[in-house]
């Protein structure tokens, strides 16, 4: 989807007899607000505080924060991160960019699944590279098939292990374990994308790739993932701090990049981040996780109740996304243009998240902006007009 | 200069028996530090703006941002500009990034002063252009001499009209008139970055490159200046909010490049930088001048009464540095590490801001941050040292 189609859908939702199922975004009904205001208050409310935190900053980041950060990866099962291997960033968008600034020359190719992360296929456009198909658990590439000599060595690997977006899906231990045995053989770096780690509603933790890698590797200063993480989904993304997780080597280069590209994160919003994770972050995934684990169960059931035959969808275990099939007959863009037009039922048509704009016959709802009642209307909605179209294309 | 320097300069600094005329920075002890904890503390008491200012944010910037300061640059001679000509960005070295993604492929030649700005070099330098200078009063370039076939057509100019980092000068009327010339018989975009364009002490406004090139194009998105300013030497660094002007067709897709970079520059610090800045910027920078251009007067005298024969420097009419000439026999770096060692002065040698890193003979002096005093004890110091070391080396 291109920016001008996210402003059109934007202008959109601000109809509002409009069920959006569009944004990936968080509830601000949900943010922290008393907490981040009262954070705000004591750092400019103490004069030595306040002159540091509105001066220029040091481009890795606030210590503090870095500290912190570098504690809860380690409790994340990430053995001997440090301060010394984190970046803070501009949200985890930034930390894409940085990663295709760093590794991507014009024709290098890239690892990605199909579908995936429309922002991260944004960031890495602008370096012009050439997709491929990352080995997943819906296909049988392997590392061999990486290696004929007509193809160029492919310079990273990009996922989002966990509630995918635009799928919902995540990588159990055992796909994620294959995963890495892929990148050994190939030496090929992977970017772990953790965006919605926070929002986990049901099954186990699975260690994530940097904790395996690191694992593996005998450190993680000797791995080969770079972990992009973010606060946007957990606290709120306004204040845009996200964070770099990578060997001691990567984070180096990588704030070089960050010095290059905008100095540094504001170090105000980075010590008010620090104050309110360090102390509700627990609190507050623990209050909202519920709240959108109803949302998402809203609208399974009403996936459930009101699709005709022929449509299915992912069952996510958490994030913000289900991912709907579409019969073969039913373009994805097509429906939106029907959907908004005579349902009034805003999404996003899938094609956007194929590096080749295929996948034309999917469709991604977000289920995290919405009451359960009005996720229910929306897909009956939604439901009603694909049951009108189903037969009239059989 | 690399990051590692920069890092090893700032841990110097810390140690308080030293002078540092080293960074560009803005005194801390000059932030409007409670009109800004006002701002944040209205902004984040109001639930509904409180809500919008913590969410995911367009990536063009907050609209009232916009009009304000298309507003300011009509009132400085950019007739026709409006929020359509306007990019928020992450302080003006993002704008600098920005320009740099969006024109230059590798090994493209683009132009710049000797020396420039490290931040642009910086900035630059991620996608491996080319360097030539920039036509200035201190050469004789024209644009035939860029028209031979065996060059490469250059994608754009670099430069900071007004008080220049590093050297503090300005270019006149007469001059800016030239560099337009040229860019028109080139077709050569020009990027004006006037990050000091607040800290005139002396002289005359001289129109900016951009109001200039709006009038003989009939009008900004006509023209092809693309200007980068800040509110990091006027208002605060800490917050990160800066911008681009720019013909709309740029624009939009500088916007796009914003959106894959890191979706936009946090909402909550636009929103409290219009509050403050609508409110405070003219009496802000009104007050902060005075103090400054005392201290940029306590430099020159100190260099006048101290400086041995042989060492010559310029006489900045705004902004933050004085440059300075060293005799051919003396190098800036060695002098640097002398100074420290001996006088305990810092300051930043010359080669760093040259694409070539010649400029050997050249060391640039911040007044920003230290009272008259200071200035006078550090230059003293300095002083004492070249006239140990030139007689030396004569």
């Amino acid at each position: 989807m291109r920016g001008s189609e996210v402003r059109e859908l934007l202008k959109l939702l601000d109809q509002p007899d409009i069920i959006s199922f569009a944004g990936g975004i968080p509830d601000p009904e949900l943010f922290p607000r008393a907490a981040i205001a009262r954070a705000f208050a004591r750092v400019l409310g103490d004069p030595a505080r306040a002159k540091a935190a509105l001066q220029y900053a040091p481009s890795e980041g606030y210590l503090p924060l870095r500290q912190w950060l570098a504690g809860e990866m380690r409790a994340r099962g990430v053995t001997g991160c440090s301060a010394d291997n984190i970046l803070v960033t501009n949200g985890s968008q930034q930390g894409l960019d940085f990663v295709g600034k760093l590794f991507i020359q014009a024709q290098d190719t890239i690892l990605v699944p199909y579908p995936t992360f429309l922002g991260a296929l944004q960031a890495f456009n602008a370096y012009e590279p050439e997709y491929d198909l990352l080995p997943g658990p819906d296909n049988n590439r392997t590392a061999a098939s990486y290696l004929e000599p007509s193809r160029r060595r492919p310079k990273f690997g990009y996922c989002m292990p966990e509630f995918q977006n635009p799928t919902g899906t995540s990588l159990d231990l055992a796909e994620r374990e294959r995963l890495l045995d892929t990148a050994d053989a190939l030496n090929l770096p992977l970017i772990e994308d953790n965006a919605y780690e926070a929002l986990r509603y049901e099954g186990r933790r699975v260690p994530s790739l940097l904790a395996l890698a690191a694992e593996r590797a005998g450190g993680i200063d000797l791995c080969k993932v770079i972990y992009c993480g973010t606060f946007s989904k957990s606290i709120v993304p306004g204040l845009r701090v996200g964070w770099i997780v990578a060997p001691r080597p990567v984070v180096e280069k990588l704030v070089l990049i960050k010095q290059a590209s905008d100095l540094h994160t504001s170090g105000l919003n980075q010590i008010v981040m620090h104050e309110v994770a360090s102390t509700i972050l627990a609190a507050q995934t623990e209050a909202i996780r519920p709240i959108y684990q109803a949302r998402r169960d809203a609208m399974l059931q009403a996936l459930q109740a009101h699709m005709p035959a022929g449509v299915s969808w992912t069952r996510p275990e958490g994030g913000m996304f289900v991912w709907v099939d579409l019969p073969a007959a039913i373009d994805g863009a097509e429906l939106l243009r029907r959907s908004i037009a005579e349902a009034r039922v805003a999404f996003v048509s899938g094609s956007g998240f194929f590096p080749d704009r295929s996948g034309r016959h999917h469709i991604r709802l977000s289920f995290s902006l919405s009451p359960p009642a009005r996720i229910e209307e929306g897909i009956r909605r939604l439901g009603r007009l694909l049951t009108e179209m189903v037969p009239a294309r059989a």
